[in-house]
């Protein structure tokens, strides 16, 4: 091996150490933290923040990039040290256009802004949150003036979550998906469907935990190398493939942890499929965002509320809360885990609606970034726009601009890969169908070595190699496309769910 | 302040910051982990050390030190930036020292050493364990020789574990006690002791949990800024004063439980009450490992075994286990758990047989470090001396020289600093006594804000800014004295132990 790529590899291998750390100082934050080391916590993560940063933007990086650009022009584009000269260049690239100061100004406006969130939303005062909103913005603002070749300043921010992606394809599609998605959601929303045995009863949450774990091991989690945890917010994390944990959250009102745990678990195979010969290389990470979540959306969605997987599971699920459930049959409970509502909150939004609430933040983030919108008069327009779009009046702040973490974190650029991921997962799914005619069959079986391989072969083994549309390509042959998306949800939802 | 003051804190804040960060890491592989994600973990502990000894051994920190060398030596000494810029000094000077290769190669050593260790100690085969004890011992002879101003090598390991304290001093304090606890034990050795009821039968764990609890919370301990845990081996951890992490093994089989977790929290209650002002500076830090271990012993001996805290807190555990209990009468209990009986394991020991434990592993360190064993030979050394000092037989490695994991770990020079803390927590004890006449019938009332409070004023509140001796002064008028030790072994032991 060239001296100047081992080199290179062994900084990068710093590099993606100290990252995943933070990963499990945050795990731990959430997880197992005493609440009052908060404190010492939030030094913590900034130091290490700034040590990933200088240590990416060391000058000696940027000479062994230099030295190997004629290794990287002489090896094919797929081979593994020609993507990983590529994709380092690219994270270098963008990381010394950015000031020291500037990142660490970011992290610290974050990290302050999050409890006033918390107390603004607690209060539903949205006037509360305005000044640290303000600040995160004005910084965002700052930091996209870092870039100046770009077609439009939205375009540094989302790149940061999807990298290769541009604000106008994204909108290209939203468009495409907007333009059905709002009349299917006006026929659809008045359909009598019942769904009141998953909230009428109480699903003690012993049980819940004790099934989420049976399924979860059902799909493939292995004790020796996961964790499943409890958290207030459901999220996948970890420290390298052999080091993955999920949290969930239950609630003894309903049964929706199943789906937040069936999604992390889509998370958290990615992340253990990840390139072993990869590790502790920037290109041995997930692609991006996007296709992080087209994987989490596969199983919460195309595989858990399938009638294929409830034919399997639903009889555990009866005998673990017989009262409940004993009188509902499969097709209405399948009919149920599906139904069609327009609602507040995104996080507890349906198949269908849920591209909505993503459509509405993607078009505000636009409109905060480039000034058209005055942060003050942003519950306003937020409260217009969810009627417009979803039928639905916001009764307070709480429940509408506020309901979300993101931009109290400062994350300005993310919610797009949410619906980005959800259009792909379609794609792959149809992939795996051709390639595995017997999948459906599998899954009523309760069988998912097969989609698990799969998986692992078409899209987790490229990890970051390639940009997320020719992983996708590589994955499936075509890059993201609306249609087969709005095509399975009028298949699923023009003629009812059922078992 | 001084401008060269202030960049030195905020340098030594990312460092003090790394390691807390690697202790979190430590606690979360020994609570948390999956056990396969070890590999990624001693990556990233290899990762943080590195770091850590990079950032100290940075140039600009000598220079900042030879600028502040005038503004030291205008301050008092005892003033916290005396104190800052000494303590720095020290670091920085044994850090420059030893090559980096060095120390990474000595951390990579350890860790290989370590799985080893476990699988020779587990088939009892010392031969499997000696290629890689030889391996750190090499290592250590070669830190040793970075080091050329002391007065015998083995003051070079000693000092990293107890900072300003010489092997000498430490021959002449251990040889007094070796010479009254060979007799004293001899004499105690045979005494009718029933502690039968202390394993004759079985403890539920989870009563054992929930009585752990309740006795370091009236100790002290808080949950929102303490954790406590179970593992194989306890230990006590944190991330600073305000997230402090015990843990304690229960065995269903015996009581031991609480005292090792009454030792944890005495570790814990040091971290939590170190000087808040000093946080993120090494001065902040706790004193050395005999200041330390004086904590601990002084909870988990002076409070945990004594006749007072157990006319509070027995009637309890009574309750607790009432079938194997109540016929126990408080007086045979406080014997049973005092009771002398020389025994093969360190961690297992009563405390007038312990110091002999740490004795021969004292004597044996330097006999390796100086040449004087051949690591082949140290089976059979260990074992005479056992007989010797102990007049016990060992009957297999696992049980003898192999049952510590200190060697494996590259800890060579850290066993004295326990039985330093032994002596000095009796040292401590009388002083509190003195100060707080009537601490003993708080004890009996299960009061313990008196004594918390002493040690936090006396001995936490200096941190690291002094040697251990001159902290052990401050607090106690005296320097360490194996006298008071002896006399309290004599007067506890010599006239037998009742409530």
């Amino acid at each position: 091996m060239s001296e100047a790529l081992r080199q290179l590899q062994e900084r990068l291998g710093t590099i993606v150490d100290v990252e995943r750390v933070s990963r499990i100082l945050s795990w731990d934050q959430q997880t197992m933290m005493p609440p009052v080391g908060s404190e010492h916590r939030a030094d913590h993560l900034a130091t290490l923040r700034l040590l990933s940063h200088e240590l990416l933007t060391d000058a000696e990086i940027g000479r062994l990039l230099d030295e190997l650009g004629p290794l990287e022009e002489s090896l094919p584009f797929d081979s593994d040290d020609s993507a990983l000269i590529r994709v380092t260049r690219r994270h270098y690239e963008k990381a010394v256009r950015v000031p020291a100061e500037l990142r660490a100004e970011m992290a610290r406006a974050a990290a302050q802004a999050r409890p006033v969130w918390v107390k603004a939303k607690a209060s539903s005062d949205f006037g509360l949150f305005l000044p640290a909103l303000e600040r995160n913005v004005d910084l965002r603002r700052r930091y996209v003036d870092c870039f100046d070749d770009v077609d439009e300043p939205y375009d540094v921010l989302l790149d940061d979550f999807e990298p290769y992606t541009t604000t106008a394809e994204v909108r290209e599609i939203f468009a495409e998906l907007k333009a059905e998605l709002v009349p299917l959601i006006a026929e659809l929303r008045d359909a009598e469907v019942d769904d009141s045995f998953l909230t009428g009863g109480t699903f003690p949450v012993d049980r819940q935990e004790r099934l989420a774990k049976e399924v979860v091991t059902l799909f493939g989690f292995r004790p020796d190398t996961w964790r499943l945890d409890q958290t207030e917010h459901p999220f996948a994390s970890g420290a390298g493939v052999d080091d993955v944990r999920l949290t969930t959250h239950y609630d003894p009102a309903t049964l929706k942890s199943f789906f937040s745990t069936m999604h992390e678990y889509g998370h958290g195979l990615y992340s253990h499929q990840l390139p072993r010969r990869l590790e502790r290389l920037p290109t041995g990470a997930p692609c991006s965002l996007g296709i992080h979540e087209s994987q989490s959306r596969l199983w919460e969605n195309l595989v858990g509320r399938s009638p294929q997987f409830w034919r399997f599971f639903y009889p555990r699920l009866q005998e673990a809360y017989p009262d409940q459930l004993r009188e509902v049959e499969l097709d209405r409970f399948v009919a149920g885990i599906n139904r069609v509502k327009p609602s507040l909150i995104r996080i507890k939004a349906d198949e269908v609606t849920y591209g909505m609430h993503i459509i509405l933040r993607f078009e505000l983030e636009q409109d905060i970034v480039n000034g058209r919108i005055q942060l003050r008069d942003l519950p306003r327009v937020w409260n217009e726009r969810m009627t417009e779009y979803l039928g639905v009046d916001v009764p307070d702040d709480a429940q509408g601009v506020l309901q979300d973490t993101h931009w109290a974190s400062g994350l300005i650029g993310y919610f797009a890969t949410y619906l980005l991921g959800t259009v792909m997962s379609v794609q792959i799914w149809q992939k795996v169908l051709e390639d595995v005619p017997d999948l459906e069959e599998q899954i009523e079986r309760g069988e998912f070595g097969a989609l698990r391989d799969w998986l692992g072969e078409h899209v987790h083994a490229h990890g970051a190699k390639f940009s997320p549309q020719e992983t996708l390509e590589r994955a499936t042959g075509s890059r993201i496309d609306a249609k087969p998306y709005l095509a399975y949800l009028r298949a699923k939802y023009g003629a009812g769910v059922a078992a």
